[in-house]
């Protein structure tokens, strides 16, 4: 143990794909040219692909949160009242959001771990026909939970409401059909399932929400997303773009598409799926009702603050794994799944985290989390086999 | 198992040090410069301090053959009449270079997957007196035997035999004391322990050898060491070099300095010994008799052919793991432990092998293998735990 690679293991920022961080060398390139034209046109559509929907699709300079931020400031007004459904710290955000803003936000709470119900936005869309948006996050990083975006999109499409969606950690992690299910601005980040580095949010714009940027009056000016619109269909960027993440946005596009974007959700799922039953094995408690599978929170052993196992993977391993967040801290361990993840690294994570609990006095059967993550690559990979162990 | 992240699992070229590669890009200098004197004059200090030699070291623009041939052309004559040990692939290229050279090889054969003993080596020297050198592969990466350089070394340094020795996989995985045990030439390469890329040959030589070199008959121009010898003094290499290379050599020769060469050998000998106890857990039988740590040749289950482990490494996991060489092709695999592996690595190769048995009809118990590696894991890091265990 005197050779520890690092190991980049959290939910954003998230492993980085080689060729999309070899690509960031060829950023040598001026963005008022046909180089970049072409370099930021392929980006745009292959992300609308990736998306699978029609919808616009515009990128930013920014980190996921000037991507809420654009999300809100582009379609609202001060004092319009919307709906936030909070299960979390990313929950939270929207509140403070909403706050900065000027917004009257109802907020739909769920204690951390758990999901806010679609009936219960349902039944506030139809106590408050005033409401002109209701904000939710697919996934909630700081949890693992995931909300049915699907029933509330549906719900919501029957309004006049916005439906608006933090989906930094949900694309990629879950099925979302924008159009189908009525996601009327969707935001995502480059550090994400992207596999690439933090610096860039997207967003994706029904035109049920372009109709609502007509009348909003909240000021914008760098995140005006019309201007955006405007200048992305020549292929360029209102402002200067960061050529060295479009770079590696861009291979890390031909990559995803070249696996499929389906086959990315269902990597994420298959692994947060083993995650969920090797911690079982190893007797440790999921901490969400609602997993979802961009990132599984954990309890450690009871008396046992979270925080050791994150040093122990840290100081032990050179592995950077996540603690609960806010009022989580110290209550929680993450294990996260989206983007650039395979068994391989799942199978080193469980083995390590079996050392860490037994170097701290919880008994633990070497191998036994392993063996579950295995059983779980047998049953999908080896069915065969599958039949023959049950 | 939709993502699949490659991943180099070899002896050579071995896994990357992230730091050395990000120094490549740093190549745009040119080599008849003050900078680039600066960083060559760094490099061979820096060698000569992890090789723990005086004697001077000299880097070639070769592969490791390139640096064996080296340390023959100049040393010796032809007509001159050597010993050469020779137990697998790489002693059958001592064999060759004698040959091509018009050396007159005695030739010490041990099967496969034995080691030369060092009192066969003294025999032939006492029978012989007029043997001028004696050659030898301190670690044989064809079969993972290790030779007793020591002992070797210590029979010819009484005699006016040089002591050459190929120590491509050797340095880095075993003690290598030059000075003390009469090693006059010993041979390196940079894709092996130092963690780079191929392309970079190094050999150290004594002065014995020296003196040796300035009667040597053998024509010599591209690997004239004493051209390079006078050009090094002066922090210039003899023909071009190879600039990416050797930043990224100062990047990870700064790397093994920070942890200690005596360190990375424990690392590699560490990781040697979890997975020999991993091999036996899984009842795989082990191919050498003599095993060192650059690499464990390990024989498949009874009835199949080791190119179906690697074949399913490649194809499930997306890792490479390597065959046997010559005669050993489908006889072995190797798993490699020289350089920038961890346990992590170590980990996640043996959980997949025990899939891929498992795949292929073998009986596995999941996590038996991985359990061995956490038990030398344990024993080491957790001494206390081990207590416990035991």
């Amino acid at each position: 143990m005197h050779i520890k690679k690092q190991r980049l293991l959290t939910p954003g920022p998230t492993p980085l794909l080689p060729a999309a961080l070899h690509a960031m060398m060829g950023s040598d390139i001026h963005h008022r040219t046909e180089d970049f034209r072409t370099l930021y046109k392929q980006v745009l559509s292959d992300l609308k692909d990736v998306l699978g929907t029609s919808h616009d699709v515009l990128v930013l300079v920014a980190s996921g949160s000037g991507g809420l931020e654009a999300a809100t400031q582009n379609f609202f007004s001060p004092g319009d009242e919307v709906l936030v459904c909070s299960a979390g710290k990313f929950g939270e955000r929207w509140v403070e959001i909403m706050k900065a803003w000027g917004m009257k936000a109802t907020v739909l709470t769920a204690p951390y771990g758990d999901a806010v119900q679609p009936e219960a936005v349902e039944q506030a869309l139809a106590r408050n026909p005033n409401l002109k948006g209701v904000f939710v996050q697919a996934s909630e990083t700081s949890t693992g939970m995931q909300h049915d975006v699907k029933a509330m999109g549906l719900a919501v499409k029957k309004t006049n409401a916005l439906f608006v969606v933090d989906a930094i950690t949900g694309i990629g992690t879950m099925p979302l059909d924008i159009e189908g299910w009525g996601l009327d601005v969707v935001v995502g980040g480059s550090q994400k399932a992207f596999m690439i580095p933090p610096g860039l949010a997207f967003v994706a714009i029904s035109p049920k929400a372009w109709a609502a940027a007509d009348t909003a009056k909240a000021p914008r000016f760098y995140f005006d997303l019309k201007k955006e619109r405007k200048n992305a269909v020549s292929g360029e960027s209102a402002w200067t773009p960061n050529t060295a993440l479009l770079l590696a946005f861009a291979e890390a596009l031909k990559y995803i598409k070249s696996i499929g974007m389906d086959k990315v959700v269902e990597n994420a799922q298959l692994l947060a799926r083993a995650t969920r039953e090797a911690m079982q094995a190893l007797g440790l408690e999921l901490f969400s009702t609602s997993p979802g599978s961009s990132v599984t929170a954990v309890r450690p052993p009871a008396g046992m603050d979270s925080g050791v196992i994150i040093k122990e993977f840290r100081n032990r391993f050179n592995a950077i794994i996540t603690n609960g967040q806010g009022s989580m801290k110290g209550q929680i361990f993450r294990l996260a799944h989206l983007g650039y993840f395979d068994f391989h690294d799942l199978f080193a994570i469980v083995a390590e985290l079996e050392l860490i609990l037994a170097a701290n006095g919880h008994a633990v059967r070497f191998g036994s989390g392993v063996a579950a993550v295995q059983r779980v690559y047998a049953e999908v990979a080896l069915p065969k086999l599958e039949l023959a162990l049950s």
